[in-house]
């Protein structure tokens, strides 16, 4: 196979089939800190090597690109004139630390395949596609700041935030090459959808043996730290009836939540950090730390389960004759994804001969920030045991294939005049 | 107040009496490696101090005094004539490190005032006090050495065992003074039993507003490490139903652990360490490592104790769709008290008019390797909240008090044949 000559765009073109986007993942996996593992964080060489990768193959699909003052990547066809209906799609091109290699570059490089693929098509919509390069919010205390851009919601106080080296997001811009004073003027006009394709990275589509699922919402997510208040003792002197034992607490209240969430469809509870004080095998435990982490599609549902399970917690607290204190650390509303553009998908992934899986996402995506600015869809991909953020991240070319199919039909079957209508 | 001068045994007596005996432990609580604590370790020069202060005592009681080889303390009334069976009446002087005053040392003190009380008393059995060195066990790893030296069980092997500064218990006892050649001459000829008197340690007595209580055993113990093997996942994608979540079924364990406990009359179960991997709040436990203390004075109802929880263990493990690993730490049977020194004890709190509350010890005592020697019996003394190995360890004057004349009234009453019979 010919190599191909980056940012000419007239080299032996590629066939922008699956393994071609699985080829080109490969390729973009080797830009990191680090050898041997993925680490691509945001406005690193890495990130700059991975754009002068994306570029090149944006060019090579036909489209014009240019660096926005975020350090996004932005493609367009060059046949798009101002002022038509404008669909995005994109994802991430940063990673986190020892990261797979499809979280975020798989929508994106699945973008520009799209692209490549309808380059000679005739389509109702002017197409972008954009490359962001600050999902994971590893590197500085913010996240989503590409899309957040696209979005015009980029807060300024944000370029204040600094990494582990004390170098600020706004200085970093300046020397990657940005301007940080032009961060206004990353919002493009006239769109009415963005979609994008992603790796599930849950198991669900796999336990459903599907290759791909339309997402009905990016979940809400609130989270808390608990602390379990009992009284520590000697585990031989002291009777059953007479402890205060902040773990059997702990333990009832780890069983409740996981109780109130499956009886909630799609509500997810999980206690992932219980530390137990003083924690010594011959000590009643006198304290527990635990953090609660729920979410859910609908912001209702998962307030309705933060009573019961607070509600329930309190209970359990008082009936094991300890105390209990709850922090709330964060809270944020779910996205819905536009009907419309579920319909399109959902019809797409039928008209492939397979049945619609919907499914909530309970990972955060770029979608979020953009759902201020558009209507959003997105696409899953299954992904081999729900592993993700992880070098065993995995998809199958088939799976890529027909994800890439059924997007090629949406996109040609997209009526933006369906989302013009007031 | 004139001072006690020490090894004389001719000066102005002191009275014996319950604050008396709480002064005396005061004194003792300074014979310390650390000052603002009280961390009192085996062969050490805080223990020759003890010692010191000890013997002196023992010698103001009226007693003959003889450090051991196993650097226990004995002290024996000048009347007792050998061949006359010989009562035991003993507990420990070394300490934890940051411990209370009272526990072993009380019964150390409490023997001597005893002594003194009963100086000029004609008893139809001779009387020695011991006050052993190793108890705690702190500082080698090896615990119990005096008592067992007393037994005349103590293994030449455990000379070899070496503190944090690589030095033996054999070097130690050398440096000390006293010679590991007369080891097996520690044990005492004639002995019909063994009493000690020793704080509870843990709330029974309080709860049952009573100042002593009898021993009916000091329970067996047996510890295990178990590891709960789940699949760790991404607390927002991976759907409740299927989860394999390590810390839920770790928290379904620790319930049934303790109602099994529960269920069976002086069965304390207890999980005190409770690890839980990776331990962040958005990931699903994948792997839980956890203690498990199970202690009862009866090694029968122990087992059936064990047999149950561990068999509740793997079912919960299996219905979590996870692995559950165990590890047997260590398994020490029961050491019963002897019925007939309980009656008589019981006899005596009755005599005091007060009822007699039977409890079992769920912390080990010298009393444990004693009993091969002769049958045992143990005397509680109620301590502020259970608390111990503790600077809050605390006992009342009245208690002491109580404890004293209940003690008086066993010895005064206590007939040697009853024991000798075939």
């Amino acid at each position: 196979m010919p190599s191909v000559e980056h940012g000419t765009g007239t080299s032996m073109p590629t066939p922008w089939t699956a393994p071609d986007i699985l080829e080109k993942l490969d390729r973009l996996a080797t830009c990191t800190e680090k050898a041997g593992e993925i680490s691509r964080l945001f406005l690193t060489p890495e990130h700059a090597q991975a754009l002068s990768l994306v570029r090149g193959w944006m060019q090579e699909a036909g489209l014009e690109t240019r660096l926005d003052a975020s350090a996004t990547l932005a493609g367009t066809r060059p046949s798009d004139r101002p002022g038509m209906p404008r669909l995005l799609i994109g994802s991430h091109i940063d990673t986190v630390r020892g990261a797979g290699r499809y979280d975020g570059c798989l929508g994106v490089i699945m973008a520009i395949a799209l692209a490549a693929r309808l380059r000679d098509a005739e389509l109702p919509y002017a197409l972008e596609i954009r490359a962001f390069g600050d999902e994971e919010g590893v590197r500085f205390p913010v996240t989503l700041t590409g899309a957040h851009a696209t979005a015009g919601t980029f807060d300024p106080a944000w370029l204040g935030a600094a990494d582990d080296d004390g170098i600020t997001l706004g200085e970093a811009f300046e020397s990657f090459g940005t301007d940080p004073g032009n961060l206004a003027r990353c919002k493009p006009a006239d769109v009415f959808a963005y979609l994008e394709i992603h790796i599930e990275q849950g198991p669900v589509l796999e336990a459903a043996n599907l290759p791909v699922g339309v997402v009905t919402a990016i979940n809400g997510a609130a989270r808390w730290e608990l602390t379990i208040t009992g009284r520590a003792g000697h585990a031989g002197t002291v009777p059953m009836a007479q402890r205060r034992d902040a773990l059997v607490a702990a333990s009832a209240m780890v069983l409740a939540a996981r109780r109130i969430a499956i009886e909630r469809p799609d509500v997810v509870a999980t206690i992932g950090r219980l530390v137990v004080s003083p924690g010594a095998a011959n000590v009643i435990p006198g304290e527990c730390i635990l953090t609660l982490d729920l979410r859910a599609p609908e912001d209702a549902a998962r307030s309705a389960a933060a009573r019961e399970i607070l509600a329930a917690f309190q209970h359990i607290a008082a009936e094991n004759r300890t105390s209990l204190s709850a922090q709330l650390l964060h809270d944020a509303p779910a996205t819905a994804c536009d009907p419309r553009l579920q319909s399109r998908l959902a019809a797409s992934i039928a008209a492939a001969g397979l049945p619609a899986l919907h499914l909530p996402s309970g990972a955060g995506h770029d979608a979020m920030a953009i759902a201020s600015l558009c209507p959003i869809g997105m696409l899953f991909v299954r992904c081999a045991g729900g592993i993700s953020h992880h070098p065993d991240e995995s998809v199958t070319v088939d799976d890529v294939a027909t994800a890439l199919d059924v997007m090629l039909h949406t996109l040609q079957n997209l009526d933006p005049t369906a989302f013009l209508s007031p």
